[in-house]
């Protein structure tokens, strides 16, 4: 890993640790901000960022000729693009932040003991928050929000290739919190250090509170293996529709079309199609000849082959089980019962959302309860699993791990608890 | 980190990850098995504990006798030491385990969403849990019956001084759930492979879905620090007391006495005291008096000891601001008002459990919400931090960290949610 090539050599290490210290007294801060006081702030750096947009948009011109003379993809130059437009949907999204219920303070749980001693659960911040994501500024901002309406000071590295834009993007946002009263290190950028920053963010323990990797499977498993501060493992999707003996083929179809079509290269879109021996005869042929009019590049067992009839495809190897393509190609295989589909979940699936298509109540039964995924999709598409689709407004992104929070994360999964023990002089006996 | 010496050089990393995948099979079977099956688990594990009593305790015996030749201490022997009596109470804390609700199955959130989908999030198991701990043989039966009645496989090791003592009762234990009719793989120990064994536990990623180090400041750093499965950090207790300028003086000795000499040892006693300079002349000399009787060797700061009269002190030094003496030394500090308190605790705290005595709202009110750990009690001793005290039922450690769990945790924290959406035919549009 490279350290940063700055003129003078300076410690990355401890200039991250230090952002982080910075990170920690501004937190506090915001521990005890009012609702009303961060809400203002998100609509003032919403203000900020529409009045800016000329400014911004011309930074992220230098990074997007940048990207294009490094030979980005036209897909990853799309998410680096910054228009007034985009950015006026950037601060609406702040806008709805602000509308969304405050998770801290909330009474989780609470009663008198009796002994008398009033004991509550409270909701509080986790105080400071860690983003590492890719070359996407909208994502810079996203996280500022959401950390500053869960009450945490966010300590943000995007993407390099996104470096003028964020630096911009951040310039604003912080003189918006001080304009709202708010400390400006509620958000800070590491992005001038480089990937030894990164590293240095996640190893800062005992200074970041989480850490939330965002973006592909290469930098997620990165940041979980090296990180020692705690992370969230979140977004890989090798998500699975099975289709059960009793399902509906009509459904069925426009189940399979919806998870693996309505939008490619996202997490919650289907990798994998399973079918019941019994549905494939009269599932499969019309269902691999629709997928191939859409496009899909379709990764067939030999059942599967055998039912195609002229719809070409490509043999399926372990490889294909196991990878979470993001593009228009969907690996199916033909299963002799829910047992054998349920074995196959298990063996390959990243632990994203599984759904299934049935009208067998047994079926629906094991399936969601023998499965160990984030979320269960019954007779609905797997594009369902989104905070948005979910109702919990924002999301920061989708857990695919066990620990703390799993499925969408929203406000309260950037939260803890703190117990408070109220008595009158109780001591123990 | 030496390998075990076994006459066939064994792979213990493979071996360890091979139990890792026999509990992964028998967490399968957990999941889905009925309170009523598990409860009567339970219920067969705490009875062949009794009926096996004397042969646990012969098994003890060689543990304790190579403890003495080792010249482990008489505390640390106290731990170790298995009578017929501690058999029939580990019993019967199985036999409460059993009477308490079952966490999996729970309904935490319900909604139908506004296009008709229902939406479920369901509490379920972990799936493994692995737990390193001391040579305290009861932690062995307490987190065996904490797994199974959360639904989770445990894959147990205790220190190696109990050796003996465990390998009985884990063979015991795992008797009872075959003719519970639970697969005897639900608890497997570990202890055989040493030090390694341990280390592997730590590494086997995908394998174990939370790990619990239970035991010294030394032990759970080594986990924290080594581990890349998903870790609870649990115990380390550098507990304060604050005595607010408001504080009935009566009422904050009687905390104080009981913070501190109620149970030495322990993670939720009080290890340094924070005096008001306004309540200090007229609190402390009889304080100090009072835990110079009751044997405290009091580490404290100039002011304090201008106080002490005839009370022996120590200087304290940062040192002692930082120790968690787990033994009868305090330290104790005057400070000038209740910000110096905050900062004091904000730097030294492991985080655990704050007091603060006063009758001043105001100061409660910062008190509670300035603070940045698990728990803080009003007008109440730090001894009440406890799954029992807190009504939870049982408790398998205290988390001072963030993630997942913050402050006791009983049979819930061992849970994590899965969502369900249910349709008929939802796609997204």
């Amino acid at each position: 890993m490279s350290a940063a090539t700055a003129p003078q050599p300076i410690d990355v290490e401890e200039a991250v640790r230090e952002t982080a210290r910075r990170a920690r007294l501004a937190g506090r801060a915001l521990a005890t901000a009012t609702r009303a006081t961060k809400d203002a702030a998100l609509h003032a750096m919403a203000d900020a960022l529409v009045v800016a947009a000329p400014r911004v948009v011309a930074a992220n011109a230098r990074d997007l000729a940048a990207g294009r003379t490094a030979g980005m993809s036209p897909g990853l130059l799309d998410r680096l693009a910054l228009t007034e437009e985009r950015i006026g949907s950037i601060a609406g999204a702040l806008r709805e932040l602000a509308a969304l219920p405050d998770p801290v303070g909330e009474v989780v749980r609470g009663s008198t003991l009796p002994n008398g001693i009033r004991l509550r659960q409270v909701r509080v911040p986790m105080g400071v928050v860690g983003m590492i994501y890719e070359a996407r500024p909208n994502v810079t901002v996203d996280a500022a929000g959401l950390a500053l309406k869960s009450g945490n000071a966010a300590i943000l590295r995007g993407g390099s290739a996104a470096l003028h834009s964020n630096t911009v993007i951040v310039e604003v946002l912080r003189e918006a919190l001080t304009g709202a009263g708010l400390p400006a290190n509620a958000v800070q950028s590491i992005d001038e250090h480089g990937r030894a920053g990164a590293v240095a963010l996640m190893h800062a323990r005992g200074l970041v509170d989480l850490l939330v990797p965002r973006g592909g499977a290469d930098l997620i498993q990165t940041v979980v293996r090296e990180a020692s501060v705690p992370v969230v493992e979140t977004g890989v999707g090798n998500c699975h529709v099975y289709v059960d003996a009793s399902a509906d083929p009509a459904m069925a179809l426009s189940i399979v079309m919806n998870s693996k079509t309505q939008r490619v290269g996202v997490c919650n879109a289907a990798e994998t199609l399973l079918v019941h021996a019994d549905a494939a005869p009269g599932f499969l042929p019309a269902a691999l000849a629709a997928l191939h009019e859409a496009e899909v590049v379709l990764h067939v067992d030999d059942r599967t082959a055998a039912l195609a009839g002229d719809v070409p495809t490509l043999p399926a190897t372990d490889e294909d089980w196991a990878t979470e393509y993001l593009s228009l190609d969907l690996a199916v295989r033909v299963v002799d019962d829910l047992d054998t589909a349920i074995e196959h979940i298990l063996r390959w699936s990243s632990g994203h959302t599984e759904a299934i298509v049935t009208s067998d109540l047994a079926a629906e039964h094991r399936f969601t309860t023998e499965l160990d995924s984030a979320v269960i999709a019954v007779n609905a598409s797997t594009r369902f699993t989104d905070g948005g689709q979910f109702g919990l407004g924002a999301e920061i992104g989708i857990s695919t791990q066990k620990m703390h929070a799993r499925g969408p994360m929203g406000l309260t999964e950037l939260t803890t608890t703190t117990w408070h023990v109220r008595g009158d002089g109780h001591v123990r006996h």
